[in-house]
């Protein structure tokens, strides 16, 4: 058998019964479950002091993140656990939020939500929209594909920039090297950013590869907020438009000035955040149970070098 | 020669020269060119005093509109006079303003931007998102079909409805008539209306539809205003969301209580008000107006019955 334990009844209850699984709920901020304990899955969205109480657990050979960014849990799952993110459950929703900013932006709601608030119907004003513009997708893996699959009836031009070149797919002819971006920027009206929160991503989006994008150019970040340089956004805002789904610091403090900034439209990092995580999260947990009873390999071990 | 007349100096530096073509502005609102003029191109989105000068101008033959919508023309452009309008060329426009305020109700984006203004990071709360939704366009023309291709890759299951029954498309395996619809609401999370503004689509969305629909649907109007029956959509607030580019009456005066209704977002009829517009209007002037020149019938005549 096969010990899991989930972070709570409505997960064990979603996940049902597998064959050669036996399921429990442990919450981390909880004592543990008096059993030994092969696989720990951790809550949504957990920080790294919610994941480290397994560090007391050594029978725990695998952490199942529900989430695909694994920053929190890489300092504290030791060597030797095996840490599994949910690579592929957050694409649909996270590739349509990343497609609901850019479309928020090009089409003005954000000026249109202040106008409904003081019940003000705005004279007509052509705004940029999306058909015929030079859309740039920077960090091109899952998710970065499902919002190209979203974009491509849009009538847009799509370009691809992922650590390195390589072949192209159904929607890119290619898929262009981080070593291209700063070239490739001035050619671009939409720059959308699905970058991971690591060491060479941050500040990718600074004072020099804003500084050419040309006049009215949009920045979305859908990946991790420090991507992104705050002070070097705030330079350029009012030139260029922003549209972030995750910020540096985050959450943004109250008095920040990024929340005031012109043309500068905040959600609050709800990426993965919709009725679609739990169906594909389920199905994904399930595949996972049924692997490890028979004995096969985990699906998407991230790969810690 | 063909004589046409463009609303301003704009659209003649940007439609150019055709041969066989006169061109030549005339903003119906100054008094008419001193020319027997074949063609009158109306302004965009005229009222139809802005058409009505034409009844003094006998020669014309046709009259070119730059919307889709025909219902300001109709009363005004007398019987033996060819009404044209710019069929397609605000489909994409239309159809990605459909898919934003889609996105933009299922997401929370109106509550994020009220958020915003107060500098408020909220709470993360699962909202219902797009994928796996069931959405129902009625009204599936051009602009219908447009929206279905824009939605196909959100891992949604589309519904489309016409005035009449007919075989299906690449989006959807059948139409569905009109006298389907009731049946067919309570299947449905989102319904997307790009109904025009006639005598049959008036109140098609009212009380006795609005109510067959399940709890938390979506209503979008992208179509004419008068199609969604706005007493019934007060009524329904709350239960149903709404998303509006158009509205009954419209412009919506300061004090309607739509503008702070529940769950609804609205923006000021700008379906087709984006930098798409120009280059595919020009495209289409130009067409058409070789098409006259060389005695050919031109595109997009209106069936006035």
């Amino acid at each position: 058998m096969v010990t899991v334990s989930l972070p709570d009844q409505s997960w064990l209850d979603a996940v049902g019964p597998v064959e050669g699984v036996t399921t429990l709920v442990w919450d981390p901020t909880q004592p543990p479950p008096e059993v030994e304990l092969d696989v720990f899955v951790a809550p949504y969205m957990a920080s790294p002091d919610k994941i480290e109480p397994i560090r007391q657990q050594p029978s725990v050979r695998l952490v199942q993140l529900l989430s695909a960014g694994v920053d929190a849990a890489l300092p504290v799952v030791p060597d030797g656990v095996e840490l599994a993110n949910a690579h592929g459950v957050h694409d649909a929703a996270t590739a349509e939020l990343a497609v609901a900013l850019v479309l928020a932006s090009q089409r003005g709601f954000d000026e249109f939500a202040a106008a409904q608030a003081k019940g003000e119907w705005l004279p007509r004003e052509f705004r940029p929209g999306l058909a015929d513009k030079r859309v740039l997708v920077l960090g091109y893996g899952s998710v970065g594909s499902a919002i190209a699959r979203r974009l491509a009836p849009f009538e847009v031009e799509l370009t691809a920039v992922a650590s390195r070149a390589r072949d192209g797919d159904d929607f890119v002819d290619r898929i262009h090297g981080t070593d291209e971006l700063l070239d490739l920027l001035p050619e671009h009206d939409i720059v959308i950013s699905v970058l991971p929160g690591t060491a060479a991503t941050k500040g990718m989006l600074g004072a020099e590869t804003l500084a050419a994008l040309p006049d009215g150019a949009l920045v979305v970040n859908v990946g991790r907020g420090p991507a992104l340089d705050t002070d070097a956004a705030l330079a350029e805002a009012g030139r260029l438009r922003f549209a972030l789904d995750v910020t540096d610091p985050e959450p943004l403090p109250a008095d920040h000035p990024l929340w005031s900034a012109p043309g500068v439209i905040i959600s609050p990092h709800v990426g993965g955040v919709t009725e679609a995580f739990r169906p594909r999260m389920v199905a994904l947990l399930r595949e996972q149970l049924r692997r490890l009873a028979a004995g096969e390999d985990p699906l998407h071990v991230v790969d810690r070098g």
